[in-house]
């Protein structure tokens, strides 16, 4: 029912896709499925450009489904809900984030870890929903999504600055607090300084954290200590900080998507220290030593639950956390994504969907 | 005033010690250290084999100091004590396991977590001590130590197989309870199945788990299953089975010193599960999807604190729990090590100290 081809008459969506590998987008006119009862439609007012958006646009992981519209950083204001809906009404501020389904049933939707279904999660584009469809994403007029993945922005909260909070913001956010780094005193390492990563310095400074930021290039070093915030700035090569600094972290957050050795991060890790990889390397690789001797953690996560999604919204909202944003319009949005592939960006794109796409 | 130089006059321990690389091993008289205040003498009855006393022996890591004095899996009698020691009477049964001093005073040490301690903790032997000693382990007539390190072995408990739990038990135990795996009906899957992974068998069946064993050899299945209690054995090299079994396990421990891949175990884990090393293979690589997409997590673990140590004897002892041991004289200790070398044990030699030493 909500597929392209039965939807003909009707292709009320415009949006930007890639139609290729190249990933270049290019307006693109689709339907969204009509609104359910536990549904929620979207007008969209902005959408952040994330890494995802240039992986998938590209095939990079060759299961690119085109015509492919990008966008998992969506924000905008309610324009119709279901009968079965009860939180939110037209008018509403709101966002959507990575994900769109999941079985909601299983124990880890159960307790809002939704990220984590066991019985699969659908993603917010590219990606096949249990009624057969591709989901599409954000670089687009408007979304329909089952209420459970729509979160409240809240009121004082600029749209534009809501949208990365959606993914680079949970992504780092969610790992924080399962690892109870929000308490006082602790010392975060943050290796990378994107999206992700400064969004792990303000969530850092926030929590009343010593944050080191941990840099392959020292032309991030004055905007991580002035503008972000960050105590401490270091040059990963430099053998002789990082060896005086060994020991001394409680927690890594890793969110460097390019390869890099681990060892060197691990030796900074406190006994019972943990690093926690949100990026994507093609491998990781680390001595043994560097875990058993000092009962040293390497962990995962991805996004993150749907309860804790709206905590970090409503605490961003509370403690005055923003990132910080470039706004661009939709035809801005090739040349935004070729300045992500060369890490030309401060911090995170935002499309002002509601001002250019028309 | 400790070293041998100093006591010609009084060697009054006998040990058989490795003098070179060969790691042959041969009797020995040296001294210990006079009694002091807070200290223990013990006779030692029994000491048990580990693979740590193949690799020092052999200076396989390069920073053996000869003569060589082995072991710690140590058991025996209380011979003496200071007068600053009240928990220890002459006479009782205690052990001494992989350490013998840490500064007792950082955060670590001050929560009974000895063998994390930040200003050095002294290994058994072949380690320097804080007097500048080079420690001589259980492969000997006596031992003295602070009573911090030394434990009370239960009445009921035989000594020779407590020796097998200060070194291989605790080894698994503490990771166990610190994850806890101590909550009946989780699931545990062994790698390796030598002198820890058959006690990881053994404290799984207590605590009420699922036990499943991974090993390269189907020469281990019957014993596995039958004699240590085992639910289920897997050939590792099996890719079917394997597959069948992704997310399916909360914690894996593993005890296989060899190199060996750990994509394939890590995606047995459920969300959210736990992979512990304990052994010491020379790398680990892995795939950083097999962490992110299941918020999976891979730690390290050494031995465990004073005060788990000690409760885990008394576990042992409540539910009746012997590792399985092959109890051997001091003159079948070089063939020990060959066997031990050759992976040819069932499961942990104990070398009858009080009977054969002489």
């Amino acid at each position: 029912m909500t597929s392209d081809n039965n939807n003909n008459n009707k292709k009320e969506c415009l949006g930007w896709a890639a139609t290729d590998p190249s990933g270049l987008l290019s307006p693109y006119h689709f339907s969204r499925r009509a609104v359910g009862s536990e549904d929620v439609s979207i007008r969209i007012t902005h959408c952040g450009v994330c890494y995802a958006d240039v992986v998938w646009t590209r095939n990079r992981l060759g299961d690119s489904k085109y015509p492919l519209v990008p966008g998992h950083e969506i924000v905008g204001i309610v324009k119709a809900v279901g009968l079965g809906v009860h939180g939110f009404k037209v008018g509403d501020r709101v966002g959507v984030g990575t994900y769109v389904n999941s079985c909601r049933h299983c124990e880890y939707c159960a307790d809002g870890l939704d990220n984590y279904c066991e019985n699969g999660l659908v993603f917010t584009f590219n990606h096949v929903d249990f009624d057969g469809s591709v989901t599409k994403g954000g670089y687009s007029s408007s979304i329909v999504v089952h209420h459970r993945y729509c979160f409240r922005i809240p009121d004082s909260y600029p749209l534009a600055s809501a949208a990365p909070l959606l993914c680079a913001g949970i992504t780092v956010y969610s790992p924080m607090m399962r690892h109870k780094m929000n308490q006082p005193g602790k010392s975060l390492g943050v290796i990378g300084l994107g999206g992700l990563g400064h969004m792990a310095i303000k969530f850092g400074k926030a929590f009343g954290l010593n944050v080191t930021v941990f840099s392959t290039s020292i032309s991030k070093k004055e905007e991580a200590l002035t503008l972000l915030g960050a105590d401490k700035f270091v040059i990963s090569s430099d053998e002789e900080q990082m060896k005086a600094l060994a020991k001394s972290y409680d927690f890594i957050v890793d969110t460097a998507s390019g390869d890099h050795p681990f060892d060197p991060y691990m030796a900074l890790l406190k006994t019972a220290g943990v690093l926690v990889l949100v990026g994507f390397p093609s491998e990781i690789k680390l001595h043994p030593a560097n875990l058993v001797l000092g009962m040293r953690t390497i962990s995962g996560s991805t996004v993150g639950g749907t309860k804790e999604t709206q905590e970090m919204l409503e605490f961003c909202a509370a403690r005055g956390i923003y990132p910080n944003i470039e706004v661009v319009p939709i035809q801005y949005a090739n040349e935004a994504l070729e300045r992500l592939i060369r890490r030309d960006v401060k911090y995170r794109f935002v499309i002002d969907i509601e001002n250019s796409l028309k």
